[in-house]
């Protein structure tokens, strides 16, 4: 495996590679990677013949210094993840090589970004857009892989390669969960023990919501109210949105028709945690 | 050649050439070709081994539906001038085909669209940013051909493609004039008879401008009072602006330093011209 920091040297490995007839999976992440990226990086080994992680804490899509200064980072250990799992390029580029002097050409996300965390972080999807194209161009890979857990960020780039004509296949892969149910992030590292002990609370609302939609609730306001009854037990969690929406436009819906996303964001003491369900009336799609 | 009407079947065509190590130029155009247009294919047929010209006219990019719906449409005479100069393809797709449902992913230029036609053009340099990243996809070329007499709409693309990270190469090409002067445009055919005898006002302007800097001026105020000057006898050309700008950030200067551009706008009737010199102290460098 080679890690490679600049555009021009991982643009050249990947040109060779794909030169040759290779199929080039990229999985982008901000490092500190656990089960749920490994679970990415497996789906790409299985279904290309060459695998890129690209690792690098974007700044632009931070709409907090702070959040940004205290990502994790563990560049050594993520490499050693990469390697196990059968990447063969680690792309791990310096900020500097990234943002070589301020931008001036951002990629601006419409109305699939105005809602759930769009509120609440301004500027994020513009920023996730924006790397997410850049590094689509120095890593012209044939697929990449996307959690479901970060749903709205997957439906802004699937709208973005949509919009813009990009070749690259997007491929969604589902939420890897804890056993007591909580979503895999790199966040929760900085949770509080009884912050921990309370974050189940999220997931066990969102099935609730799935619930009451496999029993044909079809009403956003009830299947909303029973989940947040359930996450309301839970003293410790502050809920920043719970919503219903398309899953493909990610606006709100009343009433559920088409393939939905239930989506949730919590404060946990100083912690934001986000997750979501998706559900269709087609049993195949549904996800979570 | 070929005429292709689809983003899949132009993206296969060019994928095969690049698959046999051809060099592909692209020469993305609003079609109503005129010998500008024309040096810049040949320039491509000249470079490369294979040349792609697009038209399409852009509809995200007219702030006036007026100045879409007029804009000139000759696609036979267009594709029989791109054979005539060596062209292999030329891409038209229709706009159902660029645009399929309308777009909620634009590319957004900066600072180096505030100024010159910026704000006399709201959502212009958007929507020239967002086609040409979406020509770009469509068609992955090695080089990609733009005439300087659109120099803002080059510096948005120069700035985009670096931003973003694409590894398109942008090939500045020398406009091409009338005899009297008159910067070759599609719009000039709509000129009346008597605006038409006026239009050469503004590059006898230029030349003035670019006197006074060959000259040792240095003063941004003087050169444009000279210009202004030059235009000024003309009474049917009514000036938008006349700003010295740097050359690749397109922000106004006072003092010349670096490599500028003096660049014009002006009406005459209801016909709307722009026109620009470039200077820079290398003389290798002047073009207009």
């Amino acid at each position: 495996m080679r890690v490679i920091e600049t555009v021009a040297g991982v643009r050249e490995a990947v040109g060779k590679e794909r030169g040759e007839g290779k199929r080039v999976g990229l999985v982008p992440t901000m490092g500190a990677l656990h089960v749920g990226h490994e679970a990415l990086i497996a789906r790409s080994v299985a279904e290309c013949d060459v695998t890129v992680v690209s690792i690098f804490v974007n700044p632009i899509q931070f709409n907090q210094r702070e959040d940004f200064e205290r990502y994790p980072r563990e560049l050594g250990q993520d490499v050693a993840t990469c390697n196990r799992v059968g990447a063969a390029i680690v792309f791990a580029p310096a900020h500097e090589e990234m943002y070589p002097r301020p931008l001036d050409t951002y990629v601006e996300p419409g109305k699939v970004a105005e809602h759930l965390c769009g509120p609440f972080r301004p500027g994020h999807f513009r920023g996730v857009a924006t790397v997410v194209c850049k590094l689509f161009h120095a890593v012209e890979a044939d697929r990449a892989y996307f959690g479901e857990k970060d749903a709205q960020q997957l439906a802004v780039i699937q709208r973005m390669v949509s919009d813009l004509n990009m070749a690259v296949e997007i491929v969604p892969v589902a939420t890897v969960r804890e056993h007591d149910g909580l979503a895999m992030s790199s966040r929760n590292a900085r949770l509080g023990e009884a912050e921990r002990r309370a974050a189940p609370a999220l997931y066990a609302g969102l099935r609730e919501a799935l619930e009451r939609l496999k029993s044909g609730e079809r009403e956003a306001g009830r299947v909303k109210e029973a989940a947040l009854a359930v996450i309301g037990r839970e003293a410790l969690a502050r809920v920043e949105y719970l919503d219903v929406v398309d899953a493909a436009s990610m606006q709100p819906v009343d009433q559920v028709a088409g393939p939905v996303r239930v989506a949730v964001a919590a404060w946990l003491g100083g912690v934001r945690l986000i997750d979501n369900v998706g559900f269709s009336e087609c049993p195949s799609n549904i996800s979570g």
